[in-house]
């Protein structure tokens, strides 16, 4: 899967084909002036080794970005460790907090980089199906009566990737309860809350629970090429991954780190930053559904966006996505087929992660349009 | 051991206290204006996909930065991969090299990041002694007649860490011959192999077998902060390496592997950076060195170093280096204790690395007469 998905990535830098397929922001989202602006002070700072941004720093980050992000999460700073993208933050907590043969939960379709991450540490994953309300707490309840004990449950709450979906708040509250119940830990990961295009932000299942690990990322908000991601939680889980954290990089680059902490520093530069991706989102969302409506009409099901990058479409009609694929790329447009997502094998054969930020209305629409070619194509 | 040197890495930031402790480069090794420049032209660079230094950006690393490394190594650039610091490297290599409880060999003493990456991955260490000339390859050769079987045997073959010792040439080619014939990988990391002082360079081990994986890094010769190191090697395991890093970080900063592409292809400006840090560091070696002859005579036996940054310092009286690091850092001077390079319990207790890359030769003599007042003090 791993080595598939990798080829894919390749392919989306092919010139002429249009791309539906990546996890990237749009390029119109990354402000160069403004992190140009930010690089210039980072490197103005003299701390008592030399130039910060340039030398050796401290595993759990920077003080002023983690001084921050802790007032931005409302947390002691002290919990608060700065990973290199969020990435590292899944990959540390499978590495401290499941150990072989432990049970993971994950929602089911779930983000590829936290099923690799929880299968390289030797976890035993256990999927959990949903809906646009995410992940299906009931059943997982109901598992638990059965003896189901899993080490962690890791979760995608607002504007699931690959889904879109939205965790409900009562489910929040309900699963919160139930990692208090049982013991196990949440992982709530949250790189697309702050890209809401209607209705109001839910509150953090951290709010109501001790036993959660919040994963916060710079790479849809500011820019992936900084790789600066941040985890926060109970100190036992905090320190563990930091410890780790210092065999697996050191630290995350500290010139990184004083960028993103100049720019969210500037709290109304950042908010119409983020106005201005929201914006272009939404627009492109709805571009993405008109397209898929006038192309392929009853032939996909698909629910609008509330936010996010993602748009989940599922085929009515029998395709196979993975058979799909090599067709789409033919006629010069790529998505990322369901099978990718999935943690049991055959698993979400007719649906696609569709995403709608890196191209433009009209590009959206030649992209659906070309879909439309391959899948009419006699196989 | 690792809590402890995150205590010790945090003592060095203390006012007050001069630090021999550190495995930092000097402050005005850090050249500001040089990376400011190279941020603004990594800034200015645009792709299919946007600002590169902004966006994802492929596993492997950046195409510019991966074939100035090939061509720098004399090697493909398929066969390089880019990391965030050559820690991360090691710890790649920890884990997809070596499952639990194989067997990985390393010089005694060794890096502290390298056992620890070894240890989380499961690995026993064996750790076979040497002298100024690196590492003993008659007694490692007479380990694998007696049927030691290690996967990975990991050399820091230049200037190292914190010995300072050269690998002799005759065993960089013996050692390669043990390799082929007994099928283990060498790692041969190389962070330090530009800061010659004295003598001419030698070959890689890699020029005598093809089971080598040479590690690189920018922290050394260009900044630390930026994390960016590398590994090249047998396309096998530079596959494997990758994989686990889409999983470890999914890649290392862009921008950061396009300011380092950029200072390394300079090619004269970076000889000269380099000859001026080669010159302040001999200058530095040569000053700990006399302060060390002053003010402790012959309670402390240690080698010129001929080049890197370190100085291995034995106490020939019976001091026991844990427990004068107390009452030297009331003195206001810092340094590291040989049990921290120890893969075994109770090694090194009368050594000390001294780093004389930080302070300038007034400091250094400052720094070890400190030192000479609490050996003298009162136990």
């Amino acid at each position: 899967m791993a080595s598939r998905i990798r080829e894919l990535l390749r392919l989306v830098d092919q010139p002429g084909v249009l791309s539906l397929a990546g996890g990237l922001p749009a390029a119109e989202a990354l402000d160069v002036p403004r992190v140009r602006a930010a690089a210039g002070r980072a490197l103005d700072l003299v701390g008592p080794l030399g130039p910060v941004a340039l030398q050796y720093g401290p595993t759990e980050g920077v003080e002023t970005l983690r001084a921050l992000l802790g007032r931005r999460l409302g947390v002691d700073a002290a919990t608060v460790l700065v990973t290199t993208g969020s990435q590292q933050a899944i990959d540390l907590l499978a590495r401290t907090w499941c150990g072989r043969d432990d049970t993971v939960v994950v929602e089911h379709p779930s983000y590829l980089g936290a099923l690799q991450a929880f299968t390289a540490a030797g976890a035993r994953i256990v999927a959990i199906g949903g809906d646009t309300d995410g992940i299906d707490v009931d059943h997982l309840s109901l598992e638990l009566a059965r003896g189901l004990r899993p080490r962690l449950v890791y979760v995608v709450p607002n504007f699931h990737n690959p889904t879109g979906s939205v965790l409900a708040a009562d489910r929040r509250r309900r699963l919160a309860e139930l990692a208090d119940t049982h013991g196990f830990l949440i992982v709530e990961d949250d790189p697309y809350g702050e890209l809401r295009f209607v209705g109001t932000p839910l509150a953090s299942i951290a709010d109501a629970s001790a036993r959660v690990v919040r994963l916060g990322s710079a790479s849809k908000i500011l820019a992936p090429g900084l790789r600066v991601g941040w985890l926060s939680g109970p100190p036992e889980v905090v320190d563990a991954a930091a410890r780790l954290k210092q065999v697996a990089d050191l630290h995350t680059p500290a010139l990184n780190q004083l960028i993103v902490a100049e720019l969210l520093g500037d709290e109304p530069a950042q908010r119409l930053h983020i106005d201005a991706i929201r914006a272009r989102y939404h627009e492109r969302a709805g571009a993405l559904a008109r397209a898929l409506t006038q192309h392929l009409g009853d032939r996909v099901r698909h629910d609008a966006p509330r936010g996010g990058m993602f748009t989940w479409a599922i085929a009515t009609d029998g395709t196979d996505t993975d058979a799909l694929l090599p067709r789409a790329l033919a006629a010069g447009v790529a998505f990322v087929p369901g099978s990718a997502f999935s943690a049991v094998p055959g698993s979400f054969p007719d649906a696609m992660r569709l995403s709608f930020a890196t191209l433009d209305p009209g590009s959206l629409d030649r992209a659906v349009s070309r879909l439309r070619h391959a899948w009419d194509e006699p196989r």
